[in-house]
């Protein structure tokens, strides 16, 4: 509470034996008191304060629940959720002083941006380190992306935010001249091309270290499928080695702490479902920055269910990446794709897996529109070796799957970080399922990327490897009413019933005439 | 999560035993479901999530925390937080159902105002709604009131606001002609004016049926200081009764059920602090509305460290709040009083009813200040009398407390309420005291409302009756090197201790030359 040496008192007053509690409660450190603790009578000791936590030289700030069970914590304790109390480093029992909590010293800046001024570059530094060590409650953070939503931030302040996100954690340095990455917005199911974009540029030869998050609000990540090949919670000196020896790796970035600040405001952004401009650029190019990267392939995809609805947007916001990778020294190239439904036939961990294995065995199932946006992305990407000339990409980035080269790299980076044995021709998906069929015969003029991801959600994906759904048609297919459009998988029975409710309200699909079908222009 | 009649399955999947966690978690609802519950794999069922709990024909929506703990629950539990058990009206061992909530009907709304658009009545009256059934999750509370702070609301949507929040509770109907209060914006520690202003008007004879708040950030609210001298949680039809009697009562809210929306949307803006002119308005004028008041008298305070810190400011407050009281055929008076400092000498429940009857018993040692604001808002209130002329109101007032005529009102008054028997010459105050003197010599030119308010809760109160700060010394007033500046009463040394600390970073007194004391202009 204070910066001077504690008062002399023979009794300090708010001195408790740390305990852990065992609940998850997602991100926010909570502490618990019990009602009859001396301590709770001071000022501010209130359910919902925020209390300052100090043990083994570590200080973190919680908020406070207060609680009658003394199975939960007694009178002499301080109880801490599991990630409060990881984070303090001690054993049960240990020592801990709790005393109520300074606002952040950002809180100002804070309340400036509420109130609609522009921040300066100390301003947002002062901001992301307070959130980055969790000084913010969920409240304030709640309050911080709403008040930096749209229009709220010009590109000089997302610049800003964007390089405080970097400062305010660990930075990579692979010591290579160019060190290749891509990344996608997101939205789009299925969307799994960094698991043949990297086999395909490190067999050419480019450095490209991709870490890669989990699933948060998406029935997949490219950390969930890639777990069903292979381990990928890898420390980061064996990370290391992976890249010196294979040119490449495909592991979660989770343990690396990336510009933590991040992983904090997601905690908020998803819930609230904002994905505003600025906050999409800071978080994507942070991280990037952080990772090393000194290339980036950016996949922006539009469509009526995308993240991204219309081209003017996509432009707006290319314009934007583009701005903030040159002020951070980014080679960024950004790519405008088609993102008016799913990508590859599966979506959830196992099947898209298998949808990834068979594009890079060339088998004749392999879904065409993954393979195509594969050879497009790896092809620009191939284009930041000074050695290619533009346009000549995509040619050498087929031959280098249609050859076996890229499958080869990929069994490498498999064998090397930890083989699952996953047989993708027999892949355990849930043995529950149910099929969904056309009401009626037509053309399929429509694909809601939203309520595919969420039926494949609640059929258990990503938890459930196995589950997920797995669709049988695509846009423009012609149907007869009573055909397959997809097949769910689950392996629990809740799950299944979950997903065939959500099935039963809104199935995802729309059967039409063909003359319906939206089209969408995307550059190449 | 459907509308239609569940699926036929034998065994319903989400079907658990209830359980009181005694956690309390302030206003927010909790459930908590076992790490290893069937259920808890179903998709969104992860930590932070929302989840909708039904049993007993009601339904709660809850955040989800998991543990691994089964003396929490266990694997066919469902736990719930203090609050939210109450909510479902059952006995442990109930039957619940659990689900994934579906969002808010209203969040469509909430995000057309998070993107600046002006929003329509029936917007207001869907977030309210949603708001005041807390279907919103603090997230979602705070995205709201930082997209309505500041000038984000025109007066027309205040309006929407507020008439919304009216119709989202009860309202009372007095069956009288006129119906007074008076109501202050808040900020001064020690204002407690209602308390002497309600037995005078009583005693005049208008109808004053007062319901106060218990403190949320301050020292002590009416209902905390009118606590120490008599019960203030009355049923409703006792209040009904004490009204008839005795034209007042001075009694809490919290029981009412009035603008329960506001008092969710207030477990968000104080921990931000944020107090915007529309929220505030809405926030007063509809429990007075659904208090059944028909006459209003408003005090807003100025000064360096009150809410309202200028006359434009203060001026432009005004006018949205008379907009808004006209829309709503509310007659308002609105006062701009002096908030340099705080009002009268004590801060804190027992300190605070000590002035307050001192003022009503005309004892030597009554506070001036507290005095002659009391009587000037009384007679402001007096002038709703259609009896009375512009101007006497004053006079008579100064009649009524003089007489003795308002002391045996309150004295009626506590009588009828429920007398605690508090001795204001022998108040016990916290025995653990500790004395603040001035540094040098001078005149005071500044109190720090914020800070005294501070050590006042540090100190214990309003928890702690006898707790808080009595002031020796106020704006102006002569004092030598060594004067006794105010003394700290606490009754426990953790409080004591708490206080000191703070004293000794801020003590809020300014000590200066005469010519620095700071003047504010206000009207009567």
């Amino acid at each position: 509470m204070t910066d001077r040496e504690p008062p002399l008192d023979p009794s300090p007053p708010a001195r408790l034996s740390l305990r852990r509690v065992a609940i998850d409660t997602y991100r926010e450190n909570v502490a618990y008191l019990h009602r009859d603790c001396d301590v709770y009578r001071a000022e501010g000791f209130q359910a919902l304060s925020k209390v300052e936590v100090r043990a083994n030289g570590r200080r973190i700030l919680a908020t406070l629940n207060v609680t009658s069970d003394p199975r939960l914590v007694q009178c002499n304790e301080l109880g801490l959720s599991e990630d409060a109390f990881a984070q303090m480093g001690v054993e049960p029992g240990h020592p801990a002083t709790i005393s109520q909590a300074e606002p952040p010293e950002s809180i100002s800046a804070l309340h400036r941006k509420i109130d609609g001024e522009r921040l300066g570059r100390e301003d947002f530094h002062g901001i992301v380190r307070d959130i980055a060590e969790h000084r913010y409650s969920k409240i304030e953070l709640s309050a911080f992306v709403v008040a930096t939503n749209r229009g709220e931030l010009d590109r000089e302040e997302v610049f800003y935010l964007t390089e405080a996100m970097i400062a305010s954690g660990r930075r990579v340095n692979w010591n290579e001249r160019l060190v290749v990455d891509k990344h996608c917005i997101g939205g789009i199911p299925g969307n799994r091309t960094s698991m043949l974009v990297v086999p395909i540029v490190a067999a050419h030869g480019l450095v490209c270290p991709k870490t890669s998050s989990r699933a948060i609000t998406s029935p997949a990540g490219t950390a969930d499928t890639m777990e069903v090949l292979a381990n990928v919670e890898l420390p980061f000196e064996r990370m290391q080695e992976l890249v010196r020896e294979h040119r490449a790796c495909l592991a979660w970035g989770g343990t690396a702490n990336l510009s933590p600040a991040d992983d904090v405001l997601i905690s908020v952004e998803r819930p609230l479902s904002l994905d505003s401009p600025g906050q999409m650029v800071a978080s994507i190019l942070s991280k990037k920055m952080a990772a090393g990267s000194t290339h980036l392939v950016l996949d922006i995809p539009i469509g009526p269910t995308a993240k991204v609805r219309s081209m003017p947007e996509a432009q707006k916001l290319r314009r934007l990446f583009e701005y903030v990778a040159r002020r951070l020294d980014l080679s960024l190239d950004v790519v405008i794709t088609d993102g008016r439904q799913p990508i590859g036939n599966g979506i959830g961990p196992m099947l898209e897996a298998r949808d990834v294995m068979q594009v890079l065995e060339n088998h004749p199932n392999a879904p065409v529109d993954l393979r195509q946006k594969t050879l497009r992305l790896a092809g620009r990407l191939l284009e930041c070796d000074p050695d290619i000339r533009g346009g000549d990409g995509y040619a050498i980035a087929r031959d280098i799957l249609d050859s076996g080269r890229a499958l080869q790299k990929m069994l490498a980076i498999i064998q090397a970080q930890g083989a699952k044995g996953f047989d993708h021709l027999h892949p355990e998906l849930g043995l529950l399922t149910f099929d969904v069929f056309a009401p009626a015969g037509g053309v399929i003029t429509g694909i809601d990327n939203l309520q595919i991801a969420r039926l494949a959600r609640l059929a258990g994906a990503p938890k459930v490897q196995g589950a997920g759904v797995d669709l049988a048609r695509k846009l423009g297919d012609p149907v007869r009413a009573g055909d397959l459009l997809y097949r769910v998988h689950a392996a629990f029975q809740s799950d299944l019933e979950f997903a065939r409710q959500a099935t039963e309200k809104a199935s995802g699909y729309a059967v039409g005439a063909a003359s319906e079908l939206s089209h969408v222009f995307v550059e190449f």
